[in-house]
């Protein structure tokens, strides 16, 4: 069996990934599809839209074979790790045979010369980078202007518009992690269409389908708290899920945890600040010093938003705060160390094959929460208990903000289509 | 001067307190009184109505002459400590000569008769407690059975029916910490007119003026969510001070607290748990098991409510959890270490001689808290600490729920009439 992975947030899913996955069974001719998807907190640094399990429904329903929980830690976190734990799983599950990725370049080659340099680990290269965040340039900045240095600008590469793209940045770092973990996964790229991930504002063509970025799906609805002029951008299957739920589950704001936050803000010193992810020292005593002035979550961010720290970076160490993800000094090489279990957030019945052939590799897949203290190292477990945690943080939103309890993860079964 | 005081929590200020603060002055005939009141939480193991800058200017207008806090420690704790710590703000003013309190009974001897014999450490009583608790009653009915086989009852102390009234077991413990301070100061009891504090029901007699208890005037906000129907149980400066602030920087409900325990509790471990103050170890072990049964603050307190364990012992266990108040072995016969500082809130002008003549005894005063780290022990500031702490969270929950920005204690001077 050919089998092709996927890495997504699915924050809402709309038409231009149902395009992707589509172009992706038909680019790289794949028999399954296999996602990896964030769970209930996203890269950008707050929480999902609305809750996994409803987002691994509308993935099946679009046509993926399988979901794999991308662990909270990797998917509120850089594009560097966030790349690192999707391939990682996708390795571990040992029959993947192609990954698939939307660019704004669209061309491999390219996004692959730049990986190879990098990974070829440079001395000037991060002698710059480090130059650079000394002078106070945030480290994507810092990043692009020693990329630049080093390879030069030309027209095969236009490094500068390129790397100023976040799906092709993000493409970089699927190709870096391929080579760090050895993987004979074959990477393929695809042209995105439509607008960029970072347009806020809906394309109203009043065409019969658009497609829009998750980000200006979700900006229109906290703007108009109605689904009714997103019905163009989404399929209809995601209409309906969406309908279903709308002020029962979703939709979930990063405002919904601002008293959190500022609790445990408030409640740690700098000195413990500085233990969680992506925390640095200035950054924690700057939180300190201004949450005299915190109101809420995204003012607050705000607030502290400087040439070195960008906005999402903040709202990144926000919830590494928030959900206790703390610096891990281990960093390895071994995708089976770095991302040390599968979990399954839903599969479809007659794909069940890709799980079986997986099991034999012995490598420990969670499909049943209770299962895993037993299959896991203590280290692992440790990994799997901050999604935990995060869920049940991301469930008592929910359960006080729209009154609907929604099962734990001890629980929750997977989704099975 | 002859200097009274009493201890009250103004929550908020009501015609019956008016009456209390009037007869104190008549009955003690002191030209001063002095009020320890409690800061934003309280007793019953919530957060105050309405904050305590408001409340203490209720009580100047009201004619208090020096507004003392009351540590939240000791504010959110126990009838024995709420009335140790009381004492000791009193007694270490030095120059207080009598204290007033109301109780249901009215008669001092009887309540002295109860105190005198639980100071006097008898070892059947404390056997009889033990037993009791043992047998899964909580610690007030234990105390309860214990007192009445020991003391027996009579139709000179009816024992029974005293031990039920909230303001008598009060008074009790008045009249005990007096006694373990081997304070000078001189109680008195006036009897509480109209209806008890545990009331909940609004007395409506369509009088010119009427006395509720503070219980009665919230719930009936709460319940229409409208000043008007309290007017006849209010001063008029307070219904003033009420109709500005209404909306403003009040109401503040224990269910504003909801996400904020919530995250601590699941944060926590048991045996962190029980670090906090009041947090036994099957209180701890009971909280973790229900936890996926949290929706909100008050329905989760009802969620644990026992035969051993009383709604109010609930609450304050939480509010111990939430403003991080631990174990203090420390519980010293000194009421110099019990309460090792004033902290002044408001004074009216003409009174400023209480406190010049307090200050000679070279017992600290912090009327501005930027000097409080360096005039108080490391012991005496980390108690302040606990209400900087508190007052911050309380703070937040204001602003984000009226967009009202409370000045922070570093900010915010005392008041002054």
């Amino acid at each position: 069996m050919k089998i092709t992975g996927i890495v997504t947030e699915y924050n809402p899913f709309h038409n231009g990934h149902l395009y992707h996955l589509q172009e992706t069974r038909r680019l790289t001719g794949a028999d399954y599809v296999v996602v990896v998807m964030s769970g209930n907190f996203i890269q950008r640094g707050g929480p999902a839209f609305i809750d996994k399990y409803s987002r691994t429904r509308m993935a099946l329903k679009a046509g993926a074979d399988l979901v794999l929980e991308l662990p909270v830690r990797y998917a509120t976190s850089s594009a560097e790790n966030f790349a690192k734990g999707s391939v990682a799983i996708l390795n571990n599950l040992g029959n993947v045979s192609s990954l698939c990725f939307g660019s704004e370049t669209g061309a491999l080659d390219k996004l692959n010369k730049v990986a190879e340099f990098i990974v070829s680990d440079d001395k000037q290269y991060h002698q710059l980078i480090a130059e650079s965040v000394k002078d106070g340039f945030s480290y994507p900045v810092a990043r692009k202007k020693a990329l630049l240095t080093c390879l030069g600008q030309s027209d095969d590469i236009p490094l500068n518009t390129m790397l100023e793209q976040p799906n092709n940045i993000l493409g970089i770092e699927y190709l870096k992690a391929l080579k760090i973990f050895n993987s004979t996964i074959k990477p393929f790229t695809m042209k995105r269409i439509a607008n960029h991930y970072h347009d806020a504002e809906l394309l109203q063509d009043m065409q019969e389908t658009s497609i829009n970025s998750a980000t200006a799906i979700r900006q229109e609805y906290f703007k108009t708290e109605t689904l009714y002029k997103l019905k163009t951008s989404l399929p209809g299957f995601v209409y309906e899920i969406l309908s279903e739920s709308e002020g029962k589950t979703y939709p979930v704001h990063e405002q919904d945890f601002s008293q959190m936050l500022y609790y445990k803000l408030r409640m740690l010193e700098t000195s413990q600040l500085i233990e969680f992810l992506d925390v640095s020292e200035d950054l924690a005593r700057g939180i300190k010093k201004e949450l005299v002035n915190y109101q809420n979550y995204t003012d607050f961010a705000f607030c502290l938003k400087s040439k070195r720290y960008t906005l999402t970076r903040i709202y990144r160490t926000f919830m590494h705060i928030l959900l206790g993800i703390k610096q891990n000094q281990f960093n390895p090489s071994d995708s089976r160390a770095f991302s040390p279990y599968l979990r399954v957030l839903g599969l479809k019945k007659s794909s069940s094959a890709i799980l079986k052939e997986a099991k034999s590799s012995n490598f420990p897949i969670i499909t049943k929460m209770a299962d895993a203290k037993k299959i896991l190292s203590k280290e692992a477990y440790s990994l799997l208990e901050e999604d935990i945690f995060a869920s049940d943080i991301y469930n008592q939103v929910v359960y006080s903000k729209f009154n609907t309890k929604l099962p734990n993860e001890f629980l929750q079964s997977p989704v099975i289509l």
